[in-house]
């Protein structure tokens, strides 16, 4: 008895079976009492369709008209998940994002919500209708279409489940919930009861693929609790909260991210402001920079190395090497076939042995570490892509077991 | 120099070779100096394919989610014209239907236009900027979604014409313009320079597959001159306008339409009242009747017949027959294979020998007329479907030659 809002992913509504499994999991939920909310992606592959059909006329077409032709997406899918609850015969309404009341800023196919008008949506709670709304979009003050970007149907439902004061916020997949590590290749990792926000957001942003960071930061600013759960199954699933610390639990999953490269700065100048000139360059041109290295120089030179995404080298290095005579550095070198590998573990830096540990990991499988960066709940390391999965399987194996 | 209003159908933006095609003729008419705004429809066949998903997971859909899926065909159309726009470099903005302003009733699915707030279109047309507006759409006073039904871009084209007092609206088809008759089997038909709302009315119902009643209705209404030209060269097209007549053309067109049913009530008893009966019937289940024959009658029994559309006679058939008892009739008949050729031209009915003329053909092709039909600016006969374009054929080259 409560308000539950449901969130469902492209592949768990991509045919019409998966869209009619869906409606009787909704419908579950409805018959036990509760109000449910439900946001749904756009279908499977529809997204992608509809960016090669516009790479076809315009790649440069802008976004404000790509924000137009991608919100058609989940509008498929709102109506078509409507019409399969109203088939199991239960009262349902679907709703655009505007419709909705989602209204966000003009940084189109990026943008930020900045309100939900939830009056319509608790109109039709108030009439015990299920609720279907469309992620991943809003309107700006012009009332033109806008989308969240990546991960924005996530946010999408923690945004209305935190203005409806939902009891639970449930995100659905298709893994069975958070895991200690990737299942696909550590074969001893296992699934996690629960996990508190910061831990989730290091291993959202660590490449764990089950929700985007935006949706559990605005999780944690809300007090939004949210379960990640599997769409194809009724296993429990792993529940992201305020989690009391648990001592003896210092690490609570290892992760690997692929999609890093790394560039070094070699010979820059050892004065003040180096680092500050290469970052407010890289940062102007909105590119996002993670782990950062600086040796400690000798007076004279020094070496800056970091990593960005993979699809923001090019750029990276373009940009730097344009600006060699202001930098002044005598070389840059660019690598992509590394991997980032990193353990989460919340307190997990008050305990000095933990850092040893994952190193010893790594040495005992002759693994070589290129960068190492630490945070108040997260180590990583750089290493190289080819070693990348046992080195989480180690490391995994070293501290799960 | 001055505002069109352009209409491009499904066909006419069916990939993206055809979007591009489009985007350039739109940009001709706005490098002209005018002041654009065009109406597309869903590309090729979008909306059959958002049907048939529809039907996959609830044939019994509501009308109102219905609505909310198939309007996603135009909002894709009008994202990738704009883009294609974009990339020749003109200014350019896309509108949904209720972005455009269109208010209409709450018939989901056969929504009528209401009125269309002109504001937001009127301010970018101001900017200079290209308009492109989704067709077949609106908003209803729930903010929910409609859709106008079949011929609803074409309505929505005109509507828009009207209240930005446009120039002229050209709906853009496959064909050349409004012919004489068919001319993928009259090999003598002509494209007609223009022709009266009145008269496009009549062909439009009758089956020329052009322009849609509903729009020409409201052209007709509130003064809009329609152009009705190819997409695919660039050929004069026709006009439907008011038009002066001339008195030697009686004729305008000739048309045949194969979507039609004959149903005859035999013995049905001949007292007052019985053709209320039996028409308030079929009416009440929304079964729309075209032709009606009633024999004379001896006093006690007489006949009465009718067509309705191939997709009604079922209905039509089991509605009458249920109610056997009240009508008081001996026998219903049902026919299929049957079609309606007619003669379109105003002022026509002012010149007594224009029914015979159209008899005198068919009679010497031989060709039996089992029954006739006649208004102010048309003649309708019903043949068998088998001689319906030997008639067209010996009608047209009776009058036009």
């Amino acid at each position: 008895m409560g308000l539950i809002v449901q969130k469902y992913g492209g592949t768990s509504v991509k045919d019409a079976e998966r869209v009619m499994n869906v409606a009787r999991r909704v419908v579950d939920a409805y018959d036990k009492g509760n109000n449910v909310v439900v946001v749904v992606s756009a279908q499977g592959d529809t997204t992608d369709d509809l960016i090669e059909k516009a790479k076809e006329i315009n790649p440069d077409a802008s976004k404000r008209e790509m924000d137009m032709l991608l919100s058609t997406g989940e509008q498929i899918s709102i109506a078509l998940l409507a019409m399969a609850i109203e088939k199991i015969g239960r009262p349902v309404i679907s709703m655009t994002g505007w419709q909705a009341g989602f209204k966000t800023n003009s940084h189109y196919s990026v943008a930020r919500i900045h309100s939900i008008d939830k009056d319509r949506i608790q109109n039709e709670l108030d009439k015990r209708r299920i609720v279907i709304v469309a992620g991943f979009q809003g309107i700006n003050k012009y009332d033109d279409i806008t989308t969240l970007g990546r991960g924005g149907s996530d946010t999408s439902a923690v945004a209305l489940a935190a203005v409806l004061h939902a009891d639970v916020c449930e995100i659905y997949t298709d893994v069975d919930g958070v895991y200690t590590a990737d299942p696909r290749f550590v074969k001893n990792a296992y699934k996690l009861d629960d996990i508190s926000y910061d831990e989730m957001l290091e291993l959202a942003s660590l490449g764990a693929n089950v929700l985007h960071n935006r949706s559990v930061e605005m999780a944690k600013k809300y007090h939004v609790k949210l379960a990640v759960k599997s769409s194809l199954n009724n296993h429990e699933g792993t529940y992201v909260k305020e989690v009391e610390q648990v001592e003896k639990m210092l690490v609570r999953g290892v992760t690997r991210d692929n999609d890093c490269a790394r560039v070094a700065l070699c010979g820059i100048e050892d004065t003040p402001g180096k680092a500050y000139q290469v970052f407010a360059l890289l940062s102007k041109s909105g590119i996002s920079v993670d782990l950062i290295i600086q040796s400690i120089g000798n007076g004279t030179k020094k070496d800056i190395s970091f990593t960005v995404t993979e699809a923001d080298l090019d750029t990276a290095a373009k940009i730097l090497t344009d600006n060699k005579d202001v930098l002044k550095f005598d070389d840059i070198k660019t690598r992509k076939d590394v991997s980032k590998v990193s353990i989460v573990g919340a307190g997990m830096m008050n305990n000095a042995g933990v850092a040893t540990t994952m190193f010893e990991a790594l040495y005992n499988d002759n693994i070589n570490i290129s960068m190492i960066a630490t945070s108040e709940i997260k180590i990583s390391v750089l290493v190289d892509q080819k070693d990348a999965e046992r080195a989480v399987c180690a490391i995994h194996d070293k501290f799960m077991l």
